[in-house]
Protein backbone atom coordinates (compact mmCIF):
# COMPACT_ATOMS: atom_id res chain seq x y z
CA UNK A 1 0.00 0.00 0.00
CA UNK A 2 1.21 3.41 -1.03
CA UNK A 3 1.71 5.88 2.28
CA UNK A 4 2.31 9.34 2.31
CA UNK A 5 4.05 11.72 4.90
CA UNK A 6 2.15 13.16 7.73
CA UNK A 7 3.44 16.56 9.18
CA UNK A 8 2.13 18.84 11.53
CA UNK A 9 2.58 22.78 11.82
CA UNK A 10 2.42 23.97 16.05
CA UNK A 11 3.24 26.97 17.44
CA UNK A 12 1.22 29.83 19.64
CA UNK A 13 -1.41 31.80 17.66
CA UNK A 14 0.17 34.63 16.02
CA UNK A 15 2.95 33.24 14.74
CA UNK A 16 1.56 33.31 11.44
CA UNK A 17 1.34 29.52 10.98
CA UNK A 18 -1.42 29.78 8.25
CA UNK A 19 0.12 32.12 6.41
CA UNK A 20 3.30 30.41 6.05
CA UNK A 21 1.10 26.98 5.56
CA UNK A 22 -0.61 28.74 2.29
CA UNK A 23 2.43 29.65 0.89
CA UNK A 24 4.39 26.08 1.43
CA UNK A 25 1.14 24.61 0.04
CA UNK A 26 1.20 26.64 -3.17
CA UNK A 27 4.86 26.14 -3.68
CA UNK A 28 4.82 22.60 -3.18
CA UNK A 29 1.71 22.01 -5.77
CA UNK A 30 3.43 24.00 -8.17
CA UNK A 31 6.16 21.38 -7.67
CA UNK A 32 3.49 19.14 -8.83
CA UNK A 33 3.18 17.57 -5.24
CA UNK A 34 0.06 16.12 -4.28
CA UNK A 35 -0.35 17.90 -0.91
CA UNK A 36 -3.64 18.38 1.50
CA UNK A 37 -3.32 20.97 3.58
CA UNK A 38 -5.47 21.00 6.23
CA UNK A 39 -6.14 21.94 10.49
CA UNK A 40 -9.01 20.56 13.14
CA UNK A 41 -11.96 19.98 12.35
CA UNK A 42 -11.20 20.22 9.07
CA UNK A 43 -14.72 20.57 7.61
CA UNK A 44 -15.14 17.13 9.05
CA UNK A 45 -19.06 17.68 10.77
CA UNK A 46 -18.60 15.88 14.04
CA UNK A 47 -15.39 17.18 14.54
CA UNK A 48 -16.93 20.96 13.82
CA UNK A 49 -19.86 19.88 16.01
CA UNK A 50 -17.14 19.46 18.65
CA UNK A 51 -15.34 22.37 18.01
CA UNK A 52 -18.23 24.71 18.59
CA UNK A 53 -18.56 23.17 21.72
CA UNK A 54 -15.50 23.76 22.88
CA UNK A 55 -14.76 27.17 21.61
CA UNK A 56 -18.48 28.69 22.40
CA UNK A 57 -17.53 31.83 24.60
CA UNK A 58 -20.46 31.01 26.79
CA UNK A 59 -18.80 27.85 28.57
CA UNK A 60 -17.06 29.58 30.62
CA UNK A 61 -17.32 26.81 33.81
CA UNK A 62 -15.90 24.01 31.27
CA UNK A 63 -13.17 21.78 32.97
CA UNK A 64 -9.72 21.75 31.77
CA UNK A 65 -10.27 17.93 31.23
CA UNK A 66 -13.67 17.86 29.64
CA UNK A 67 -11.63 20.27 26.99
CA UNK A 68 -8.46 18.17 27.05
CA UNK A 69 -11.27 15.10 25.66
CA UNK A 70 -13.23 17.03 23.24
CA UNK A 71 -9.69 18.16 21.67
CA UNK A 72 -9.01 14.64 21.27
CA UNK A 73 -12.05 13.47 19.91
CA UNK A 74 -12.36 16.00 17.92
CA UNK A 75 -8.74 15.12 16.58
CA UNK A 76 -9.71 11.10 16.17
CA UNK A 77 -12.66 11.97 14.11
CA UNK A 78 -10.59 14.60 11.48
CA UNK A 79 -7.73 12.03 11.55
CA UNK A 80 -9.87 8.96 10.29
CA UNK A 81 -11.99 10.61 8.04
CA UNK A 82 -9.56 13.02 6.23
CA UNK A 83 -5.98 12.56 7.13
CA UNK A 84 -5.96 8.90 6.87
CA UNK A 85 -7.88 8.17 3.99
CA UNK A 86 -5.18 10.95 2.29
CA UNK A 87 -2.54 9.08 3.87
CA UNK A 88 -3.19 5.92 1.95
CA UNK A 89 -3.65 8.00 -1.40
CA UNK A 90 -0.06 8.83 -1.13
CA UNK A 91 -0.76 12.41 -0.05
CA UNK A 92 1.18 14.74 2.18
CA UNK A 93 -0.11 15.93 4.46
CA UNK A 94 0.32 19.27 6.60
CA UNK A 95 -1.74 19.49 9.49
CA UNK A 96 -2.13 23.00 11.22
CA UNK A 97 -1.72 21.96 15.07
CA UNK A 98 -2.40 18.38 16.11
CA UNK A 99 -1.38 16.31 18.92
CA UNK A 100 1.51 18.90 20.59
CA UNK A 101 -0.97 21.72 20.82
CA UNK A 102 -2.84 19.55 23.59
CA UNK A 103 0.50 18.46 25.31
CA UNK A 104 1.08 22.57 25.20
CA UNK A 105 -2.19 24.02 26.35
CA UNK A 106 -3.72 21.35 27.82
CA UNK A 107 -1.41 19.02 29.32
CA UNK A 108 1.52 21.82 30.43
CA UNK A 109 -0.03 25.12 30.24
CA UNK A 110 -3.11 23.89 32.41
CA UNK A 111 -1.42 21.63 34.29
CA UNK A 112 -3.37 18.23 33.78
CA UNK A 113 0.06 16.46 32.90
CA UNK A 114 1.84 15.63 29.37
CA UNK A 115 1.65 12.04 30.22
CA UNK A 116 -1.81 11.92 31.42
CA UNK A 117 -2.79 14.34 28.18
CA UNK A 118 -0.74 12.02 26.21
CA UNK A 119 -2.34 8.78 27.06
CA UNK A 120 -6.10 9.97 25.75
CA UNK A 121 -4.78 11.26 22.98
CA UNK A 122 -2.50 7.90 22.50
CA UNK A 123 -6.22 6.50 22.73
CA UNK A 124 -7.16 8.98 19.87
CA UNK A 125 -4.54 8.94 17.51
CA UNK A 126 -3.80 4.83 17.73
CA UNK A 127 -0.07 5.37 17.03
CA UNK A 128 -0.59 7.65 14.07
CA UNK A 129 2.09 10.14 14.88
CA UNK A 130 3.25 12.73 12.30
CA UNK A 131 6.72 11.81 10.71
CA UNK A 132 7.70 15.54 11.09
CA UNK A 133 6.60 18.82 13.42
CA UNK A 134 7.60 22.08 12.62
CA UNK A 135 7.32 24.42 15.90
CA UNK A 136 6.68 27.97 14.77
CA UNK A 137 8.74 29.91 18.23
CA UNK A 138 7.60 33.40 18.86
CA UNK A 139 7.70 35.47 21.72
CA UNK A 140 3.91 35.93 23.11
CA UNK A 141 3.72 39.14 23.19
CA UNK A 142 4.38 39.58 19.22
CA UNK A 143 2.13 36.59 18.98
CA UNK A 144 -0.72 38.20 20.57
CA UNK A 145 -0.51 41.83 18.81
CA UNK A 146 -0.16 40.52 15.37
CA UNK A 147 -3.40 38.66 16.36
CA UNK A 148 -4.85 42.06 17.56
CA UNK A 149 -3.93 43.77 14.52
CA UNK A 150 -5.97 40.69 12.41
CA UNK A 151 -9.66 42.60 11.64
CA UNK A 152 -10.63 39.25 9.87
CA UNK A 153 -9.99 36.99 12.58
CA UNK A 154 -12.78 36.68 15.78
CA UNK A 155 -11.47 37.06 19.19
CA UNK A 156 -12.72 33.32 20.90
CA UNK A 157 -12.22 32.29 24.45
CA UNK A 158 -8.75 31.13 24.53
CA UNK A 159 -7.49 34.54 22.97
CA UNK A 160 -9.20 36.31 26.33
CA UNK A 161 -6.37 34.38 28.60
CA UNK A 162 -3.85 36.42 29.86
CA UNK A 163 -0.20 36.81 28.53
CA UNK A 164 0.75 34.60 31.37
CA UNK A 165 -0.70 31.55 29.96
CA UNK A 166 0.38 32.49 26.50
CA UNK A 167 3.69 32.28 28.08
CA UNK A 168 3.22 29.15 29.97
CA UNK A 169 2.27 27.28 26.48
CA UNK A 170 5.74 28.21 25.10
CA UNK A 171 7.32 26.49 27.79
CA UNK A 172 5.19 23.44 26.92
CA UNK A 173 6.31 23.56 23.60
CA UNK A 174 10.35 24.05 24.57
CA UNK A 175 9.68 20.89 26.31
CA UNK A 176 8.21 19.31 23.92
CA UNK A 177 11.59 19.94 21.95
CA UNK A 178 13.72 18.11 24.57
CA UNK A 179 11.25 15.46 24.56
CA UNK A 180 10.71 14.45 20.68
CA UNK A 181 14.43 16.28 19.51
CA UNK A 182 13.85 13.70 16.04
CA UNK A 183 10.38 14.32 15.38
CA UNK A 184 9.81 17.94 16.41
CA UNK A 185 11.49 20.94 14.53
CA UNK A 186 11.87 24.30 15.81
CA UNK A 187 11.72 27.45 13.34
CA UNK A 188 12.17 31.21 14.58
CA UNK A 189 8.45 32.61 13.67
CA UNK A 190 9.99 36.30 14.79
CA UNK A 191 12.16 36.23 11.25
CA UNK A 192 10.63 37.77 8.32
CA UNK A 193 8.17 35.84 6.88
CA UNK A 194 10.52 34.82 3.63
CA UNK A 195 13.05 33.54 5.77
CA UNK A 196 10.73 31.68 7.90
CA UNK A 197 8.88 30.31 4.48
CA UNK A 198 12.13 29.05 2.93
CA UNK A 199 13.06 27.03 6.69
CA UNK A 200 9.93 25.25 6.50
CA UNK A 201 10.32 24.24 2.67
CA UNK A 202 13.77 23.21 3.41
CA UNK A 203 12.78 20.64 6.24
CA UNK A 204 9.63 19.50 4.16
CA UNK A 205 12.22 19.04 1.71
CA UNK A 206 14.65 16.81 3.23
CA UNK A 207 11.58 14.72 5.21
CA UNK A 208 9.85 13.71 1.81
CA UNK A 209 13.07 13.08 -0.08
CA UNK B 1 -15.30 17.25 55.23
CA UNK B 2 -18.95 15.54 54.96
CA UNK B 3 -18.60 12.78 52.32
CA UNK B 4 -21.64 11.82 50.71
CA UNK B 5 -22.30 8.33 48.89
CA UNK B 6 -21.74 7.73 45.06
CA UNK B 7 -24.32 4.76 43.69
CA UNK B 8 -24.59 4.05 40.15
CA UNK B 9 -27.24 1.76 38.38
CA UNK B 10 -26.02 0.06 35.32
CA UNK B 11 -27.90 -1.53 32.84
CA UNK B 12 -29.29 -2.05 29.30
CA UNK B 13 -31.55 -0.19 27.96
CA UNK B 14 -35.59 -1.08 28.48
CA UNK B 15 -34.40 -3.07 32.14
CA UNK B 16 -36.55 -0.36 33.95
CA UNK B 17 -34.08 1.76 36.05
CA UNK B 18 -35.36 4.64 35.44
CA UNK B 19 -39.32 3.45 36.63
CA UNK B 20 -37.15 1.84 39.82
CA UNK B 21 -34.69 4.71 40.31
CA UNK B 22 -38.11 7.15 40.88
CA UNK B 23 -39.79 5.17 43.18
CA UNK B 24 -36.28 4.47 45.39
CA UNK B 25 -35.82 8.15 45.70
CA UNK B 26 -39.16 8.61 46.58
CA UNK B 27 -38.77 5.94 49.31
CA UNK B 28 -35.84 7.36 50.69
CA UNK B 29 -36.84 11.16 50.78
CA UNK B 30 -40.14 9.64 52.68
CA UNK B 31 -37.21 8.68 55.37
CA UNK B 32 -35.83 11.93 54.70
CA UNK B 33 -32.75 11.09 53.55
CA UNK B 34 -30.94 13.76 51.39
CA UNK B 35 -30.74 12.48 47.79
CA UNK B 36 -29.97 13.33 44.88
CA UNK B 37 -31.18 11.57 41.52
CA UNK B 38 -29.23 12.19 38.45
CA UNK B 39 -28.10 10.54 35.00
CA UNK B 40 -25.63 12.32 32.42
CA UNK B 41 -25.89 14.84 31.02
CA UNK B 42 -28.06 15.80 33.91
CA UNK B 43 -28.70 19.38 32.92
CA UNK B 44 -25.26 20.51 33.29
CA UNK B 45 -25.04 22.84 29.77
CA UNK B 46 -21.89 21.48 28.29
CA UNK B 47 -22.90 18.14 28.67
CA UNK B 48 -25.99 18.30 27.23
CA UNK B 49 -24.25 19.62 23.85
CA UNK B 50 -21.81 17.13 23.90
CA UNK B 51 -24.24 14.36 24.10
CA UNK B 52 -26.63 16.11 21.38
CA UNK B 53 -23.25 15.22 19.04
CA UNK B 54 -23.27 11.50 20.15
CA UNK B 55 -27.17 11.39 19.67
CA UNK B 56 -27.50 13.28 16.59
CA UNK B 57 -28.97 10.13 14.46
CA UNK B 58 -27.04 12.60 10.99
CA UNK B 59 -24.32 11.48 12.82
CA UNK B 60 -23.48 8.09 11.04
CA UNK B 61 -19.82 8.46 9.98
CA UNK B 62 -18.85 8.74 14.11
CA UNK B 63 -15.85 6.76 14.95
CA UNK B 64 -16.35 4.36 17.99
CA UNK B 65 -13.33 6.15 19.67
CA UNK B 66 -14.43 9.58 19.01
CA UNK B 67 -17.69 8.10 20.87
CA UNK B 68 -15.95 7.06 23.92
CA UNK B 69 -14.01 9.71 23.95
CA UNK B 70 -17.03 12.53 23.85
CA UNK B 71 -18.71 10.18 26.60
CA UNK B 72 -16.05 10.89 28.57
CA UNK B 73 -16.04 14.33 28.32
CA UNK B 74 -19.87 14.57 29.46
CA UNK B 75 -19.32 12.58 32.05
CA UNK B 76 -16.13 14.75 33.52
CA UNK B 77 -18.24 18.05 33.08
CA UNK B 78 -21.41 16.47 34.98
CA UNK B 79 -19.26 14.90 37.79
CA UNK B 80 -17.49 18.09 37.86
CA UNK B 81 -20.77 20.47 38.53
CA UNK B 82 -23.22 18.20 39.31
CA UNK B 83 -21.85 14.81 41.41
CA UNK B 84 -18.88 16.17 43.02
CA UNK B 85 -20.76 19.14 45.00
CA UNK B 86 -23.44 16.74 46.03
CA UNK B 87 -21.23 14.52 47.46
CA UNK B 88 -18.87 17.46 49.32
CA UNK B 89 -22.41 18.07 51.14
CA UNK B 90 -23.24 14.77 52.11
CA UNK B 91 -25.73 13.41 49.74
CA UNK B 92 -26.29 9.72 48.46
CA UNK B 93 -25.66 10.52 44.77
CA UNK B 94 -27.90 7.96 42.55
CA UNK B 95 -26.68 8.45 39.09
CA UNK B 96 -28.40 6.47 35.87
CA UNK B 97 -25.74 4.87 34.20
CA UNK B 98 -21.59 5.99 34.97
CA UNK B 99 -18.52 4.47 34.05
CA UNK B 100 -19.80 0.64 33.50
CA UNK B 101 -21.79 2.04 30.19
CA UNK B 102 -18.77 2.97 28.39
CA UNK B 103 -17.01 -0.33 29.96
CA UNK B 104 -19.49 -2.29 28.24
CA UNK B 105 -20.66 -0.66 24.85
CA UNK B 106 -17.68 1.04 23.95
CA UNK B 107 -14.88 -1.11 25.59
CA UNK B 108 -16.33 -4.80 25.17
CA UNK B 109 -19.51 -4.15 22.30
CA UNK B 110 -17.72 -2.07 20.41
CA UNK B 111 -14.01 -3.58 20.91
CA UNK B 112 -12.61 -0.91 21.95
CA UNK B 113 -11.11 -2.84 25.23
CA UNK B 114 -11.70 -2.32 28.23
CA UNK B 115 -8.49 -1.44 29.45
CA UNK B 116 -7.97 1.02 26.98
CA UNK B 117 -11.86 2.83 27.51
CA UNK B 118 -10.78 2.13 31.60
CA UNK B 119 -8.30 4.23 30.64
CA UNK B 120 -9.75 7.79 29.31
CA UNK B 121 -12.68 7.63 31.60
CA UNK B 122 -9.85 7.16 34.65
CA UNK B 123 -8.50 10.60 33.24
CA UNK B 124 -12.19 12.07 33.19
CA UNK B 125 -13.03 10.79 36.75
CA UNK B 126 -9.80 11.06 38.79
CA UNK B 127 -10.36 8.12 41.04
CA UNK B 128 -14.07 9.30 41.51
CA UNK B 129 -15.34 5.66 41.93
CA UNK B 130 -19.35 4.71 42.97
CA UNK B 131 -19.00 2.57 46.47
CA UNK B 132 -21.89 0.45 44.97
CA UNK B 133 -22.91 -0.15 41.50
CA UNK B 134 -26.52 -2.08 40.80
CA UNK B 135 -26.95 -3.70 37.68
CA UNK B 136 -29.95 -4.56 35.84
CA UNK B 137 -29.76 -7.80 34.56
CA UNK B 138 -32.25 -8.32 31.68
CA UNK B 139 -32.58 -10.52 28.16
CA UNK B 140 -32.05 -8.11 25.72
CA UNK B 141 -35.50 -9.06 23.53
CA UNK B 142 -37.32 -8.40 26.83
CA UNK B 143 -35.75 -5.02 27.28
CA UNK B 144 -35.87 -3.88 23.84
CA UNK B 145 -39.62 -4.83 23.15
CA UNK B 146 -40.28 -2.82 26.63
CA UNK B 147 -38.90 -0.07 25.00
CA UNK B 148 -40.59 -0.17 21.72
CA UNK B 149 -44.03 -0.45 23.66
CA UNK B 150 -43.23 2.93 25.47
CA UNK B 151 -44.42 5.62 22.92
CA UNK B 152 -42.87 8.70 25.11
CA UNK B 153 -39.72 7.79 24.91
CA UNK B 154 -37.70 8.99 21.08
CA UNK B 155 -35.84 6.69 19.36
CA UNK B 156 -32.49 7.37 18.88
CA UNK B 157 -29.68 6.13 17.02
CA UNK B 158 -28.11 3.79 19.54
CA UNK B 159 -31.48 1.55 19.59
CA UNK B 160 -30.90 0.94 15.93
CA UNK B 161 -28.33 -1.19 16.75
CA UNK B 162 -29.55 -5.01 16.63
CA UNK B 163 -29.77 -7.51 18.69
CA UNK B 164 -26.49 -9.18 18.37
CA UNK B 165 -25.04 -5.88 19.32
CA UNK B 166 -27.75 -5.74 22.74
CA UNK B 167 -26.58 -9.26 23.90
CA UNK B 168 -22.55 -8.61 23.85
CA UNK B 169 -23.23 -5.63 25.86
CA UNK B 170 -24.77 -7.93 28.66
CA UNK B 171 -22.08 -10.13 28.20
CA UNK B 172 -19.88 -7.11 28.52
CA UNK B 173 -21.34 -6.12 31.77
CA UNK B 174 -21.40 -9.73 33.04
CA UNK B 175 -17.56 -9.67 32.18
CA UNK B 176 -17.55 -6.18 34.80
CA UNK B 177 -19.32 -8.35 37.38
CA UNK B 178 -16.37 -10.54 37.91
CA UNK B 179 -14.04 -7.76 37.53
CA UNK B 180 -15.55 -5.63 39.67
CA UNK B 181 -17.38 -8.42 42.31
CA UNK B 182 -16.96 -6.09 45.40
CA UNK B 183 -18.23 -2.82 43.73
CA UNK B 184 -21.07 -4.32 41.35
CA UNK B 185 -23.94 -6.28 42.32
CA UNK B 186 -26.24 -7.68 40.05
CA UNK B 187 -29.99 -7.50 40.12
CA UNK B 188 -32.43 -9.72 37.97
CA UNK B 189 -34.79 -6.98 36.29
CA UNK B 190 -37.16 -10.15 34.50
CA UNK B 191 -38.78 -10.04 37.91
CA UNK B 192 -41.84 -8.16 39.00
CA UNK B 193 -41.14 -4.39 39.72
CA UNK B 194 -41.91 -4.26 43.35
CA UNK B 195 -39.38 -7.13 43.48
CA UNK B 196 -36.71 -5.50 42.08
CA UNK B 197 -37.49 -2.38 43.71
CA UNK B 198 -36.82 -4.00 47.15
CA UNK B 199 -33.43 -5.66 46.50
CA UNK B 200 -32.73 -2.52 44.97
CA UNK B 201 -33.30 -0.69 48.35
CA UNK B 202 -32.23 -3.51 50.40
CA UNK B 203 -29.00 -3.27 48.95
CA UNK B 204 -28.69 0.71 49.56
CA UNK B 205 -29.11 0.65 53.09
CA UNK B 206 -27.00 -2.08 53.60
CA UNK B 207 -24.59 0.30 51.50
CA UNK B 208 -25.50 3.37 53.51
CA UNK B 209 -25.82 2.40 56.66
Amino acid sequence: MTRGIFITIEGPEGAGKTTVLNMLVEKLHSEGKKVLQTREPGGIEIAEQIRRVILDTNNTTMDPRTEALLYAAARRQHLIEKVKPALEEGYLVLCDRFIDSSLAYQGYARKLGIEEVYSINSFAIEGMMPQLTLYFDIEPEIGLNRIRKNDEREVNRLDLEDIYFHQTVREGYHLLLKKFPERISMINAENPIEVVLEEAYQKIRKCIE
